[in-house]
Order: C-alpha cells, then structure tokens, then sequence
C-alpha cells in the first residue's frame, strides 16, 4: 500500500507529517524510493539551518535540545529534530528512553522529532542523516537539529553535513576529556558548558577557552564562543540561540570551502556505497564468503584477497536497468 | 633512510622494538609499504589475544588499561597497547594527555603503547587499528588491547575486530545512559562498572543486568558478565583478567560465525576502498570537484552526480604495474 513515489513527495513538499515519517523510513532503509523521492525534491531543499548537537553522553543534549525547540517555536519557526543512535550491528534498532521528553511537543505541527539508528554500512550516517534532512528540508521546516550521542567518528561525519555545530560539555566528565576536546575542538562552532549550576563550570569554560588559544583556529574571524547553559531551568538557551543565528548570518556564508569540501566528501562516499552494490551483485556466489575463510586460516592475507576480488570483476559503467 | 621492507619485517618478527614503532606508522599512514609488510608478516600472525576496551568518556578506560598490563605482565605475558583517538578531519592528530600514566611501563620491554588517530577515510579506523594489531601480533606480543575512546559506530567497528569486548561503565552518567547502553549493549562480552567506590554502583549493576535480561543475547552460554572495579586502586582487575581468560577459553572457539562474519566484513571494506583509490585515480580531473559544485548549487542531486561519476569510468581488472 505504499504510495507511488511522486505523491509521496508532493505531500513531503506540502509538510505532511505522515509522508515526511514515511520519506524519512524510506531513507532510512537504503529503499530505492527513497532515492527516487530525494531526487524529486532535491531542487526544492537547501533554504533550511542545520544545527549539530554533539558531545559527551550524559551532557544533558536531549534536555537542551528540548529547551532549544521551546526557544525557537518562540521565535515564530518550525523545527525538525533527527536523534541519532549509536548502532548496533545486530538489530540496528533504535531506542532513546529520553525522547519521551519531547511528547511535550507532539502536539505542535511545527515540530518534528525523529529518532535514527546509525547503520553499520559504509558512508551509512552521514549520507542517511543528510537525507532525511533533505526531507524535513523540503518539508518546510526552517530549522534542523540533528542530535548525536558519542564523541567519535560519527559526530565528525555528522558536523561535516551541517550549517552550524554545538558542541555540548559539562564539569567534571573526568579524566578522559582532554582526549574529547582533542577530538572534536575543531568541529565546534559554539561551545556550551552545560549543567553550568555544578561545580568546576569555570575551571570547564577556561579549559575549553585555553585548549582554543593553544590550538590552530581554522576561522579567525570566529573563535568559537563558549556559553554557559542550564539546560534543566532553561537557563542560557535564548543566548545560545541568538549566537546560533548570528553565526549563521556572519560567517557562515564565508565558509563556502569548507561547504564545497563536505559536498566532494559526500559525494565521494555515495560513489564508494554504490561501486561496492554494484560489484557485490556481479560476484561470483561465494566468492567474498571464501576468500574470508582462507583470510582467516591465514592461507593469504586480506591485502592479496581484496585484490583477488578486484580482478574476478570487471567493471564497467552502469547499464541502464 | 626507511629500512627495506624486508628487514623490517625480519626486525618486527624479532620484536624489536623501534621496527614495530616503525611499522605501526606505515600502517597508519596508509604507506603502501606497509602493505607489503603486512603481507609478509601475516602468516606469522593469529596468536594473540586481542581484548577491545571500550565505553563511556571519563570512565576511567586509560587507568583501567594501566592496572591490565600490570595484571597481565604478573602473569608472565607480554602486552601491547593501541590507544585509538577521536580524529579531527583538519589535522589527524592524536593527542591524549592521560597516555603519560603508561610510562610507568615505558622501562619494560613486554609492554608496547601507541596512540593512534582515527582516520576519516573508508573503513579507516577499523582497518588501520586491525593492522597495527596484526604487527604487534606478529612481533609476539601475548596481548593486545585496544582501548577507544567513545561510544559510536567507530566502537562498533573495533569490537567486530578483537576476540573479546569489554565495556566500562560508571555510576552517574546521567540521563544519556540508556542510548549508551541500547549502543552497545549486543557488543560487550564482558561488562565493568568502575569506580566502585561511587555512589550508585549497585544500581549501575543492576541496570545493566536489568537491560541484559531484556535484551536478547546472542549466545545464551555466555551471559556478558558484570564485574565491580575500582581502576585507581587495582580492585577487580584480577578478576576481570581472569574473566577475560575464561572467556577465551571456553566461549570464544564457539563463536566461528561471528569471526567469519567480521572477517568478511573487513575484507568487505578493503575492497571498496581499493576500488574507491582505484577510482579517483581514473577520473578527468576536476570531475568529482565540479559535480560538487553542482550538486551544491542545488542543479543536480547527490545521487544523480554520483551515477555520472560511475558512468565516466569503466572500471576494469586492476592493471600489473
């Protein structure tokens, strides 16, 4: 019973939450109508914010994303919110115990909170997230909050497809957080010490501020501010806003090689997913399952059976279906 | 002035040292030496055992890992360390301020620590990680153990690269932790809840045994263990060795599917990245940078520039250089 794909994306165009719920499954899953629906809306996307929330888990993020959709409701704009998982390589389910939070929500048309599990595939994240962006992009919403927990790989990929990143920390994470900042300092575009009613939420904001003077600014026209929030009360959420917008008007737009830069590296991931879909299906039968059996036996190491697969497949351009 | 490759090899094998440092770099750099030398090397490896360590930020990892490779060289065993990073896109550093602890052990030869960056490339960590374990396996080193930093998909993909998994926890993390724990829950084979002389270290335990019975597990004579440690003191960490031991005795060898399935997942990645090298190598230049711009100005979609890219190039065998 699913619709055919040109409806399906006039009613994502109209705003339809149902359809956009349904694109958003559709990208998800890797469907081919979830290609054939983003190329169809593709010309009418790009007019939306999208805003990275990432940092430590247990830095109270869905709690300011919360906060932060009261803040721009407020403001008189719609939002769509993507939560990203962290996956799993066995169910790839997504569960999030704190998305009850935003129920408070579900009763305003002009929000939409979605949850996202990451998938194990190459290029999965970054490329699914992007889309389903797309479609709330095309839905009309004007800001996208994408939302990821962890502080690895992911959220670099995910900070990569994005207008603007937050970068979420708190006191008192511990003994590892040198290695975070080392990680992620460079993505941020705001800070936020959150939870800023703790102790140690000075010694946190001179922390970040020193480790920035210390390391290469990538835009010296904006150092990244460092703001102090209390996500719980509310507390700092308009200010963090506002920069938001004022880094989006200021500089953003002086980005455009880092944009460019994202858009080569995306597009060179899809061309990878693809090349490698297309040369599973022109494999042999059990090509891959027995070069795996003699890697494993050490009878040859992965290097010379990786090539071994690369010769048994010529490929060619695409043929037309 | 690099060592021909031969001798190196010759030299890793000997365990020497500087040559494993030396190697270790190829791998990481993506040196097409270091190709060479892991096929050398290859068939002298599949001895060691390889423990991943991973979990939440602040968690107390690095320590924990410190008091290991006391355990385990009491025990009369060599080890060898991979500390894997957050990467940052801009420069690839590694840099982890806690990694000084180690050099308490820095006089020992039977123990070996590195930092690696994570790569932003194709399948880059996994791959780079697998093969600088591969050259401390080669070298003779008893153990292995990769600690990570974080809790994403990067996570996921190491633990598909080691023989056992252990995920450290701590009490209060705070409301994240159901995400965490959804994350990776199906990749623990064993679970620590450190710093157990914190308030909430029962609950902790109970929380994770609580998710445990929910969840399926994948092979119900295992049931992931939950140990209590106390990394600043030493408590437990006897007991985790021991229960990693175990481990690898009596469950591991049951566990032939999964191995099979990691293997051929790497082999997997290894080829679309060789195909993706292969690839770019073959296109005009300026092609992929001008779809980009295309797509960016919103005059044709991802998807489409993707399949143009694909079309330009008939990719055949691998030509003999």
């Amino acid at each position: 019973m699913a619709a055919p794909p040109d409806t399906l994306a006039e009613r994502v165009l109209a705003g339809d939450p149902r359809a956009v719920a349904r694109a958003i499954s559709l990208v998800e899953d890797g469907d081919a109508e979830g290609v054939v629906l983003i190329r169809s809306i593709f010309p009418r996307t790009g007019r939306a914010f999208l805003v990275g929330i990432t940092g430590v888990p247990g830095g109270g993020k869905s709690t300011l994303v919360d906060r932060l959709i009261a803040t721009i409701r407020a403001k008189g704009k719609t939002v769509g919110v993507l939560a990203v998982d962290p996956s799993s390589p066995f169910s790839g389910g997504a569960v999030l115990g704190d998305r009850v939070r935003m129920n408070a929500h579900t009763a305003d048309r002009g929000v939409f909170v979605r949850s996202m599990a990451t998938r194990g595939h190459l290029g999965g994240l970054a490329r699914t997230t992007g889309d389903a962006a797309l479609v709330l992009d095309a839905a009309g919403f004007d800001v996208i909050l994408i939302e990821t927990v962890g502080v690895g790989q992911d959220e670099v990929d995910v900070a990569q497809a994005v207008d603007a990143t937050v970068v979420v920390l708190v006191p008192g994470t511990g003994d590892d957080v040198q290695a975070i900042k080392a990680g992620i300092m460079e993505i941020a575009d705001v800070f936020v010490a959150n939870k800023a009613d703790r102790e140690g939420i000075d010694r946190l904001v001179h922390s970040i501020e020193g480790s920035l003077s210390l390391q290469a600014v990538p835009d010296r026209a904006w150092i990244p501010p460092v703001l102090k929030t209390e996500a719980v009360t509310g507390r700092g959420v308009d200010d963090l806003w506002a920069t938001l917008c004022r880094f989006r008007h200021e500089r953003e737009p002086a980005r455009a090689d880092r944009r460019r830069a994202r858009v080569q590296a995306s597009l060179r991931n899809l061309v990878g997913e693809l090349l490698l879909t297309r040369l599973e299906a022109a494999l042999p039968t059990g090509m891959l399952e027995h070069l795996a059996a003699d890697v494993e036996a050490r009878r040859v190491d992965h290097y010379t059976a990786a090539q071994t697969v690369l010769a048994a497949v010529p490929l060619g351009p695409a043929k037309t279906p």
